[in-house]
């Protein structure tokens, strides 16, 4: 149980581990901050949290538990902020897809990594963002990443992983690097390539009639490119090294199937296409 | 209505079409063809088709629709086994997703465009292949492109317009060349991205943890990289032209991603996020 949660960033995820730990009644009392007032606001109105300030420092005071979950970009200034109002009985966690870029802007500004720090990611969302989009189911039966360090105190682990578990979801930990190297091929890859997609199609003479009969596949595929651009310009930048690797992997790749199409090579399609299947069917 | 239906390839398409009209009671009779004897006796079964056989020449004796649902590149041979066996009064359509080479076929076949053939597109499907996977509402509110020649008869035209209508399908027309640009955009490169992705991702060290962590949204945006390989090989090379632009196009635009993440340029990766954004959610 919570007695205090503070939640800094009230949007999606924010918003949704709001709503899903008040309706499992694992939370006493919820203090939303972020630097939105509309959306604090709204947030209040719909009832996923109970108060709000627009001062960060005073929302972590008396919280057993702070979850960041404002876009990466912003979290080194948050640090700074929150440092001399946090006690050292506070938990603190975060929700980024990225974990190495975290972990060192918390050591850069506390000099040290606290033992109570805990980083974590939930692999789940929409494409969509804001408290409007959260929603009090999202993290049933999803995964969530827990990436402690030797510096991570045990008991402010497990209180993280019981917040996560509370509201349905599977824990796991990993350390951060591989958490990075999982998802730049998992999530951040994907994403750029639905973004570029998207704008690929958006500058070709035809885009009208191209927009006006895409079909389910092309709706699903490009799905993600929907998502909050300032989160995923951060996301990039803090885990630019592996989706670079991923990136020039990929290129290799479409290359290779670029060159076949164009020798009209239909035993390498074939084969291509058949080991992405089975790779695909197989595995999920 | 349609007195005697033949269709060549009862897989997810064919099968899906006998389904559909069937159930509208817009077809007597539906003889299936093909080369896959199991497939055949399996639609059989299911109710899908009436009667069927191995001799494609025969299938077609006395049909007044005949649909050419097999992989495009089984087209040509096809053509000339149904030549001697087809009557004049016989409509000819077809499914294929790329106009022109289908359109070559027949002509190369016939020796002219017969005035009875009109080339079909339903931009309709799912992953999943074979007649196991047809069902009777696959066409509802999805989108027939038709690209009728000017040989093309306005009899037999309005025909298999209106046997796509009674399927709950919105018939449009464009031409053979404008089908097969708009899809080489919308269609066929987002299968080639989907494909190479997860190749790409499977030949990872971490492929295990890769497959096992990924999210709805890399469901969602794989989910085309389990079409039928076959099919995809035939398309692949029936719109190369089309195809290899659209990737290079698409190369070029992830190369300007890659370049900017590399060099950490923060308003390039936000503007361009936010462009296919605004692309996507305005069209979509």
């Amino acid at each position: 149980m919570i007695t205090r949660l503070c939640i800094i960033g009230v949007g999606l995820i924010g918003g949704s581990l709001a709503r899903s730990l008040k309706k499992q009644a694992a939370v006493d009392w919820v203090i939303g901050a972020s630097r939105n007032q509309a959306n604090l606001d709204r947030a209040r109105e719909l009832g996923v949290i109970d108060a709000y300030t627009s001062n960060v420092a005073d929302a972590v005071k008396n919280a057993d538990m702070v979850v960041l979950a404002a876009p990466l970009g912003a979290n080194r200034a948050l640090l700074e902020t929150i440092l001399p109002a946090l006690s050292s009985f506070t938990v603190l966690t975060d929700v980024g897809s990225a974990k190495v870029s975290v972990i060192e802007d918390v050591r850069t500004v506390f000099g040290e990594l606290p033992g109570n720090f805990v980083p974590g990611h939930p692999i789940a969302g929409t494409e969509e963002s804001g408290v409007e989009a959260s929603f009090d189911t999202l993290f049933e039966t999803k995964t969530v990443i827990l990436t402690p360090l030797p510096e991570t105190n045990l008991v402010a682990k497990d209180k993280v992983a019981s917040m996560w578990s509370a509201v349905g979801a599977q824990v796991v930990e990993m350390t951060p690097e591989d958490h990075d190297e999982v998802l730049s091929a998992t999530s951040h890859l994907p994403h750029m390539l639905a973004y570029s997609l998207v704008n690929t199609l958006g500058a070709m003479d035809k885009r009208c009639e191209i927009f006006k009969y895409a079909a389910g596949g092309f709706h699903d595929f490009t799905r993600i490119a929907s998502s909050d651009p300032t989160m995923w310009q951060d996301i990039c930048l803090a885990n630019r090294e592996h989706l670079l690797r991923a990136l020039s992997d990929f290129r290799i790749d479409l290359d290779r199937l670029s060159n076949a199409i164009e020798a009209g090579d239909r035993d390498f399609l074939k084969s291509v296409f058949a080991q992405a299947k089975n790779l695909r069917d197989g595995y999920i």
